[in-house]
């Protein structure tokens, strides 16, 4: 199944576009949980119960489980076997190098631990890309205009008088030859959101900066969602996982996601018609 | 000890410029290792007896192990254990996210593992490299003009009359508060390796692209040392680690890596008048 479709079906079957980050910081876990022998698995679990009917993915940042060590490559395993088989899932990991090593991480990423999706950094170009594209089925998020202050380094360089991120939305429409890509777009930038989503009108949006971030949800909604009303991912890490730092912390992710799942479709139902 | 003077004084103990990239492929070693339990180990470790004597530092590339899964983590702690304590090591890891993900590589590679350096990817801007910046005694080498074909797609645009690695250069300089950057320049573009080295005159380089993708060692040599003939990392892996796929890999590699470094010092001692 082609990743666009699969992403279609599971925001239709728990009618969400709610992605929740997995962003499990040891040091930020519940005390409850400390003392456990793998209290990162344990919190991992206890959101994904408590989450996952009203959610269409999971996006699980690489980072917070390398810095586990060894533990941490554990720990992904055992989070994705939690995750229903209806549900995407996203390596939030930015990878991006030579040819011949970037074909090394679409293995690791899609293969050994098969996620539908990952995210990649376009700075080395095509040949850096390719190798993930090459997996038809899975989901290739291009960074495109990422949600943090340095955004402005380099995303926003004028090149022959465009911002260099509509330079990247240009590249990714020519990549797109196996229809499997897609953007990650922050939400803290909505006009240029509205002006990407526009470019790439067909193709799915990733869209961090939700929450503690700062984005504003209604704009984001309104203009990263396509015409339909879909397509678009909004994630949310901290605002859903930190809920509480006591026992009931499952319980209250769990009411997070329905919220925002709540408050994004009143957006999005009456806006796009659904 | 400052990463630079780290550098400097192991490149002197073994008089050479010489790193080796450990990129292990499963797939690529010879077969007399095959059956073993853990035949990366045992080859990174073939290596590393036979080379240490003839490099200032190892590169790890970090998707050569994440394709293994939990099992390339372990390998990659047995690997570091075996690398001599005044040998570099470096985690070739282009990373970059976010400020509060940066943070969690940083603690990954520099603490978890203790790497003496790592590559970043600048494309996120500056508050995802600054968390990588704080470690004062660490390398943080960033990607500047990579080898690939690729870097035309990016690292050649025209900002303002310039190209944008020069751009990259210009940000590094300003970034190097607490002089711990370096650059990552490949061997396929020797005249722009001498403008960068022209502009970043204190800051070392590391120097990818001989070998199998074909960098010309000469021009690599003359352009991309400092004018004492130092701060060049030259890296060789597929040239090195696979210069027999038999039984007398290590043997082989070992003879490779000093043949390198010869070539290299003949080329530098005349030219730098060491």
């Amino acid at each position: 199944m082609k990743f666009t479709e699969k992403l279609i079906s599971a925001s239709r079957a728990n009618n969400s576009l709610v992605c929740v980050g997995l962003d499990s910081d040891l040091k930020k876990l519940p005390d409850c949980l400390k003392n456990l022998d793998d209290p990162v698995s344990e919190f991992n679990s206890g959101i994904i119960s408590s989450t996952s009917s009203h959610v269409c993915a999971y996006k699980l940042n690489l980072a917070f489980y390398e810095a586990l060590g060894k533990r941490g490559w554990d720990i992904l395993e055992k989070t994705l076997a939690q995750i229903p088989e209806n549900i995407i899932t996203i390596a939030d990991a930015k990878r991006g190098d030579i040819g011949n090593t970037s074909d090394l991480y679409a293995r690791a990423f899609f293969e050994t631990f098969n996620f539908d999706a990952i995210t990649v950094n376009p700075f080395l170009g095509y040949d850096s890309v390719q190798p993930f594209l090459e997996y038809k089925d899975k989901g290739i998020f291009i960074l495109t205009l990422t949600s943090n202050p340095g955004s402005r380094d380099y995303q926003y360089l004028e090149i022959e008088g465009k911002p260099l991120y509509m330079k990247t939305v240009e590249k990714i429409l020519k990549w797109n030859v196996n229809e499997n890509c897609g953007l990650v777009v922050g939400a803290t930038h909505p006009d240029e959101l509205s002006e990407i989503r526009f470019k790439a009108d067909k193709l799915p949006l990733l869209i961090p900066g939700i929450g503690a971030q700062g984005g504003d949800l209604e704009a984001t909604i309104k203009s990263g969602c396509n015409r339909h009303g879909e397509l678009a991912l909004i994630n949310l890490s901290r605002a859903v996982i930190y809920a509480s730092n006591k026992e009931d912390y499952a319980e209250k992710a769990g009411l997070a996601a329905l919220d925002y799942k709540n408050k994004i479709n009143n957006i999005r139902e009456p806006f796009f018609k659904l």
